[in-house]
């Protein structure tokens, strides 16, 4: 598998991964009813690096990375990671996070934040934790989950090392 | 003092309150040398409803009102204030920040988040805390201070009673 900056050919395939995520409203705070233009336009955005995960010559994930705040708080990244349903279970999340460390560290930021992890995703609650994330905040009842209701959200945190 | 909606005309008002708060960057996370035009847009832009707080006709603080975050997210509000640098010290925040709290109770909002308070700015974490607000997260060394260096941000959110 490789990892690599997205071009905007890809963006049928981007949208491909994003689209049942969006629609299914269970992990990211995105209009269920996002159009492709505009989901396209929140993900490749110019504030943003877009990167695809692919395989086999098929894009299997995609994630961005930006500077979470401006000014004083620009040295601390925020990145979305989504991986195509066909292609869930096999480490891509992983291996796309921990690019993501790599390119952050590279290009001089200081710490990694996700601001919303819904807490009842315990799947990327775990995986997180164990690329080195702290839960730093809980931000109670924050998420209209679709079938289960009002649950917390977290905040999670990765300093870097030598930063 | 009345607080009402921010209008056209008020524009230069609120930037004359805005430009030394985001010269300083000692609270926001806003570029120091954002322009007159995007400091507008970002604060009176089509996501946010602005207000104003008028005291013998002259503007003498504002806030923003929006939702934090779409979708599953949207029932959480998030603000920003800003008081004039000659009018601090008389209570202005606190009844920009009450008055918030009635806007967001009534427009169907369940909680109020601010999403990065700078650690060392105590009067206002004082401020929020005496009006309901709990600290439910901190984000180590997020802001980079002008003075003081890398110093923590702190998540704070009060969620509303009957929502």
């Amino acid at each position: 598998m490789i990892i690599r900056s997205a071009r905007s050919e890809d963006e049928p395939a981007i949208w491909a991964i994003m689209e049942p995520v969006i629609r299914a409203g269970e992990t990211y705070t995105l209009d269920r009813n996002m159009s492709e233009k505009d989901a396209l336009a929140y993900w490749c955005g110019a504030d943003k690096n877009t990167y695809v995960a692919e395989a086999d010559n098929v894009i299997v994930g995609t994630y961005y990375l930006r500077p979470n705040q401006a000014g004083g708080g620009r040295h601390v990244c925020n990145c979305g990671f989504m991986t195509s349903a066909e292609a869930t279970g096999r480490g891509i999340a992983r291996l796309m996070c921990e690019h993501a460390l790599k390119q952050a560290h590279d290009q001089g930021y200081r710490a990694m934040q996700f601001n919303f992890v819904v807490s009842v995703n315990e799947r990327a609650v775990r995986l997180w934790q164990s690329l080195g994330f702290e839960i730093v905040g809980r931000l109670p009842s924050a998420f209209e989950h679709p079938t289960e209701g009002y649950v917390d959200a977290l905040v999670m945190f990765r300093q870097f090392q030598n930063s």
